[in-house]
C-alpha cells in the first residue's frame, strides 16, 4: 500500500504551484485509456491505483501485477475529471513505464533460468535512491525474489567486513549479533574461504565474481565436506543475460543481478483521452 | 544544495533500525577511495558531499561534475568512522551509479550531434519519481538542456490540450494565463499545425513524431511565410543515438529526448577500503 | 490544489493537543454563512474548500476567485459538524482575510493601470514565507500577474550580480547556463545599462528605481537603437498607488510593486452560526 | 527556537532546484550589510541568526529584539560565501520585514496606550496561517502580549458557544473540563452578560464592540457588585491607532487587537554586498 | 482528532514494504471483535477509530472513553477487508493496551482519592516520548487532570530555576514574562519557600517531596499569614496508590503524579476474527 | 542512529512556541549530572546523546549501553549553555527512564532464565507507537532477542491465518512467498499442529499458551518424529517472571515476552545543575 505522504511528496515534484498547462483545458469528464506500445510484464498496478484514488478518478482494469502483456494492450481505462486526468498522468505514467521495465528484464531472466533448473533470480540493494520498495516489488512481479531489503534485515558479511575481521571472526560476531529471526550470509571469493564460511556455520553464502566452473567446483568442495546443515548457496558479481545460463546450470539456489533493477530501461506506456 | 531531510529520509529506506551489518566491524578511522570501473561522464558530486558531510566523513576530490572519467579513475579520497563509511557506501555508490549514467548518456548524443550543429539536446519530464532535480543537473552535467521542470513551468500545450480546445483556442487561452516571465510552447504534429501556432504566436514549437525530411520541409515552411519574431523549434519522439545524426542535420534548436534519462543505465562505480 | 499535509499542517498550528474551546459544544449539525464585512475581490475560495472538505463539511457558493463583492455579501454557505465549524472557522477566516486583502490591494492597482494602458501590474519575491504560492494565486485573482516564483523560475540578474560581474559578463554567463525554456531578465539603473544589457541580448528589462521621466527616456533610448526583437521592459521600485498613474502612462509593459502583497491589509470576513 | 526542518521548508519555497541566479556569480567570501531603511522595532533577529547558521555564514550584531532602530541603521554584519548570502537574502528580508513590521506597529500602540495607563496591549489568533509563533514573538518584541496560542490553551467562550448552550451552562461546561493549570475566558456583549459571567466563575471577561462608555460602565457594574477575586477584563473589537487612547484610559486590563498582526505593513529592510 | 500524517507514521513502523504476513490469507470481507481480557476503564477509542476511518473498515461501538469494562467486554465489532483487519490489528491494539492501562490507573487513584476529598489527581510531563497527546487524554478519560502540556504553557519554576535565581527573582521575572492568559506556577519544598513565594504572588503553588504532616503544616502557615486570593495548592513526589490516601486527607488541591503514565502497564486487549 | 527529524519531532512535542519556563533564566555555561535513583541495566545512551549534540552539549560518559548501574551512579557529566540544559532535561529523562526500565527488565528475566539454560528471552510486536526501534534496542541492550521488526521481516503464520487458510495451506503460501533471506515461523496451540508444522517445513514453530508440561511434551514428540533439519523451538503466551524458570527447564530456544516492554515501568532518573 502506499501512503498520503507519498502520493503527494512525488506529486509535488511534477505540479508545481499554478499548473497551467493542465488547466487550460475546461474542467469536464473524460474518459482514457492507458496501454502499452510494447510487449512486457505489467509492475505498478497498484501505485498507479493509489493516484487514481487520491484524485477520485474512476478506474478499471482486468490486468494482474505479473501478467504478460502484448503491444497496444490497455492496462485502465479511466473516467473523470479532465484536469486530473492531466494531473496524474506523467506521474502514472512515470512509474508504470520504471517499473514494467523492471519486471520485464526479471521475467526475461527468469525465463533464461528456469530452461535450466529453480534457481530464483534476485536482486540486490543496488536500487534507486527512494524507489527501493516499488523496484523490489517490481522484481517480484517478474518473477524474482527481492532479497534482503536493508542493512538492519538479514545480516549480510561483506570483503570489507572480512578485510577488518576476518572470515571466523565476522561470522562469529554475526552470530552473537543476530536474532533468532534473521539469517546470516557471508560474501566469499575462493572454494576455500566457502569451506571455511561453512564450517563457521551461515546461512547462506554466496561466491562472488567467481565463473561458473569455479561455483561448480566450489559446490562439489561444499558437498563432500562434512559440514551441517541445509546452506543456500547464493552466486552474484558481473551475471547478466548473456551469460545468465552458464550460472543456471552450476546447480546454486541464488542468482543475484544488481542489472535486473539498474541495467532496465522503461516500458513505452501511454495516455489517450478519448474524443 | 541537498536539504538535511531529503539525506535523511534516502538514508532511512537503507538503514533499518539496527544495522548489525555495519556495525559488525570495529569502530575505527578507515581511508577508502571511490572510483569508477569505466569510462564516464561524472555527475551526482554534490550529492555525494551532502551525505559525507551528513556523517562527518573527510573527503576530497579534484572532479568537477561534468568531467570525462576513464576506467579506474579516482573520484573521492575518504577517511573517517568504519561505521559511517560503511552507513554511507550504498546510497552514494546508487547515486553515482545512477547519476553518472544519465550524464555519460547526454554526453554521448551531445557529442553526436555536435558533430553537425550546435543543436540542444534536452531531456523531458519522463524522469524517475522522487529524482527528478538530480536527474535534470545530471542532464546538465553531460551537457544537455534540463527542458521544463514542471507542469507550472513553461506552458505546453499537447496533443491532448489541442483535441479539447483547438490549437489556436488553446494558445490564446495559454496566452492570457501566463505570466510575462514564461515561456508558451504547443507540441504539433504537421506542418500545417506549425504553421497556425506560428502565426498565434507562441515562444516555441515542438514538432512531434516527425521524421528528418518533414522537420526541415517544417523549417523551410516557417521560413517562407511572414510569421514574426525569433521563435524556438524543438524536435521529440523517438529519437535516439541511432537517428539522433539526421535531426541534428536538420538545423532544429533543441532536439529533446526522453531516453537521456530513461534509456541510460547505470555507470559501475565502486568504493573500496584501504588497508 | 492543497495537499492534506499542507492542509495538516495548518491545522496542527491553531488546534492544540485538546480543543476544549471547540468541544465544550454540544455535537450536532449547523448551519452557518461566511461573509464579507466589506468590498472586496475574492481570492482563496479554494483553499477555503479544501479545508471544508477535509472535515467533510457541506458547503455551496456561487462565486469564482476574482469576483467583486460588496459589504455582506455571502461567500459560503456552510452545514456539518458543529465542532468542525468551530475547528475550520479560524484558519479559513485567516486565509480568506489575508489573501482577499491581497487580491483587493492588486485589483485596484489594476484598476488605476488600466485607465491608461494595458501594461501588467506584477508582485515580486517579496512574500510572507511558507505562503508564496497562496500569494501568488492571489493576486492573479485581483487580476495581477505572479512574476517568477523562485529562484530556479526565470534567471533574474541583479545589482549583486552586475556588481561582481559586470552587466555584460552576467547575461553571458546567464544565457550560457539558463535553459531555451526560460527567459533572461536583468535590472538596471540607468538608461546606458538598459541599453547595455539590450545589446547583450535579454528577454526582459527591469528599471529598477527610475522616476517616470527617466523611463520615458530609457523607453525612447531603447526604440531608437537598432537592438532586435521584442523586449519587455519592467519597472520596480518605490511604486505605489499614489505614483502608480504616472508610471502607467509611460508605456512599460509590466509594473511590478512588492507592496502587492507585503502593503496590503486583511479583509474583514466573519463566520455566523445561523440559530 | 527555528528546527532544521521549519528552516528547510522556508528555504524550499525559494530555491527550487536549480538556483541559476544565485550560483551566476563566482563562488567566493563576500561581506554584506543588512539595514533598515526606516525607524522601526526590531523583531526576527533569531529567525534570521537560525537561517545564517544553517549556511555556516558569520554574522556579528549588537542589536536584541525590541530595540528600536532608525534609518539606516545596520542590523547584521555578514561575511561568508556569495551563493549562500544571495540564497539567504530574500527569505531573511522577507522575515525581518515582515516581523519588524508588526513589532513596529505593537510599539507604537503600546506607547500610545502607556501615556494613560498600564494596560496590555494583545494580538488574538488572527494570525498569518504557518507564522503564528513568529508573528506572536514578533508581538513581544514590540512590549505586546501574546494572548492564548491556540484552541487549546486557555478555554475561550465565544458568541458561538454562547448562542448554543447560554452563558452559564458554557460557563460551567468549561469549568468541569479545564485544567487546574488553565484559565478560562469568556466574550460577553454586554454589562449585564458581563455581570452574570462574573458570577458565574470566570478568570478573564472579554467585552467585545463595546465603546469606550459602555466599558467604563461595565467596569462600575462588576466593582460595585460583590463578585469574588481578581479578575481581568480585555476588551476587543474594532480597536484600533485611533481609537486606541479612549480605549486605554478606561482602566481595562487587556485591549486586544487584530490588527496588531494583520493591520501591520513590512518594514523596508534591505542586503547590501560590500564591494 | 488524529491528523492522516500521524496515522500513517504509526503505520509505516509495523507495516514495511512488503507486509508477506498480511496478505497470505486471501483477501475477503470478514468480521472481528475487540474486547478486553481484563476489567479496565476505557481509553484510545478515537484514536481506534482514526486507523479503521484510514482503512476504511466499517465499526459500532456503544463505548465512550471514560467508561469501566468488564473481563469479556466487546469495545468494537468490525468488518471489511481481511487485509485491512490483519494490518490494523497490532496498532489499535498497542494504543488501546498502552492507553486503558494508563486510564485505568488513573481512575484507580481517583477513586482512592474521591473517598476522602474532590482533590485532583494530575500527571505531569513525565509522558512517552511522541506520545504526550494522546497519554494526556488516557490521563482524562481516567478522570485525571491533564496539568500543564509543554515547556510554553503554564510557566512553572522548578529547583533548577529557583537555585539560578531565587524564588522572588525568577517569581518577577516570570510575572514579567507571563501572557494575562498564563498562570504562573512555583516549586518548593519548605513550608518557608511557600509562604515566600505566597507573597511574591503566584497562582499555583507546589510542595515537592513533602510528607502529608508537612503539607498539612503548609497549609496551616499559609491560611493563618495574610496573602491575598484564591491560591491552588498542589503536591507532587513519591506519590503512589500506597500513601495517596494519606495525601488526599490532608486538604490540597491538586495531586500530581508522574506514575499514572510512567507506571502503568498495558491492559490486556484482543482482536478475534469470527469465523 | 537517530535522524535530525526524529529528534525534532521529540522535541517539538515538549517545547512549544516560547519556552518562558526554560529562558526565564541567565543563559550561562552550567555543569550538570544525569545519575540513576536505583539499581538499573542502562539503555538509551545513543538516544540521550543524539540530543546532547544537536543542542551542542558537551557530555562525558564511561558508560555503556547494557551496564549495570546501582543506585546513585552517573550517568553523564554534562556542561553548556543554561537554556539548553533546562530544553534537554525532560525529554532525555523520558527516554532514559522509559529505555532503562526495558532493559532493566529484560535483564532480570534473561538472568533468571540463564540459570537453567541459554535460551533467548525475546519482545514481540507489542511495543509503544512511534517507539518501537528504541525499545527493541533496550532488550537488546537488557541481554534480549529482539525477534522480528515488523510484518514485512519474517512470515509469522498466526492463528487467524491459519483460521483462514488451514497449517498446510499458509504454510505452503508462505514458503512461495518468502525471499530466500527469510525466516518463515508458525504459531501452533497443539502437538499435533506443530507436528503437521514441522512437516510442513518451517524454520521456526511458536507453541503458543502451552503449560510448561505441554511443551516437553511437544519437543519430545518433534524429536521423536523424523522430521528433517535444525528447526528453533518458542514458546509465548502468558509468561512471566513469576513463571519463566519453568519454562526455562523446558529445554525450548526462544521464549518471547511481550511483557519484557509492556510490563516494564520507569527508572528514576534525574538531572542536576551543579552550583
Amino acid at each position: 500500500m502506499m501512503f498520503t505522504n507519498e502520493i503527494e511528496s512525488f506529486l509535488e515534484e511534477d505540479l508545481g504551484y499554478n499548473d497551467i498547462s493542465c488547466t487550460l483545458v475546461p474542467e469536464k469528464v473524460v474518459h482514457a485509456i492507458i496501454f502499452t506500445k510494447e510487449d512486457c510484464t505489467l509492475a505498478g498496478l497498484d501505485v498507479a491505483k493509489a493516484f487514481f484514488d487520491y484524485f477520485g478518478l474512476q478506474y478499471s482494469t482486468d490486468r494482474c501485477n505479473g501478467d504478460r502483456l502484448s503491444k497496444d494492450d490497455v492496462i485502465f481505462f479511466l473516467h473523470g475529471s479532465s484536469h486530473s486526468v492531466l494531473r496524474t498522468e506523467r506521474i502514472v505514467l512515470n512509474f508504470l513505464g520504471h517499473l514494467c521495465g523492471i519486471a520485464t528484464n526479471t521475467r526475461r531472466c527468469v525465463d533464461i533460468a528456469r530452461q535450466y533448473s529453480d534457481v530464483r533470480i534476485a536482486c540486490t540493494r543496488k536500487t534507486t535512491p527512494g524507489l527501493r520498495k516499488y523496484e523490489k516489488m517490481a522484481v517480484i512481479a517478474g518473477g524474482g525474489d527481492p532479497h534482503r531489503f536493508d542493512l538492519s534485515d538479514t545480516i549480510m558479511i561483506k570483503d570489507n567486513h572480512v578485510k577488518l575481521m576476518g572470515i571466523e571472526g565476522a561470522i562469529m560476531s554475526a552470530g552473537k549479533k543476530a536474532s533468532f529471526t534473521q539469517k546470516v550470509e557471508v560474501e566469499v571469493e575462493s572454494s576455500e574461504d566457502a569451506l571455511r564460511a561453512a564450517k563457521a556455520g551461515v546461512d547462506i553464502i554466496m561466491l562472488d565474481n567467481m565463473d561458473p566452473g569455479e561455483v561448480i567446483d566450489t559446490l562439489g568442495l561444499l558437498k563432500s565436506s562434512s559440514v551441517p546443515g541445509p546452506m543456500i548457496i547464493e552466486v552474484s558479481g558481473g551475471i547478466n543475460a548473456g551469460n545468465l545460463e552458464e550460472y543456471a546450470k552450476t546447480g546454486v539456489d541464488v542468482i543475484s543481478m544488481g542489472s535486473l533493477i539498474h541495467g532496465s530501461r522503461w516500458i513505452d506506456v501511454s495516455l489517450e483521452i478519448m474524443k
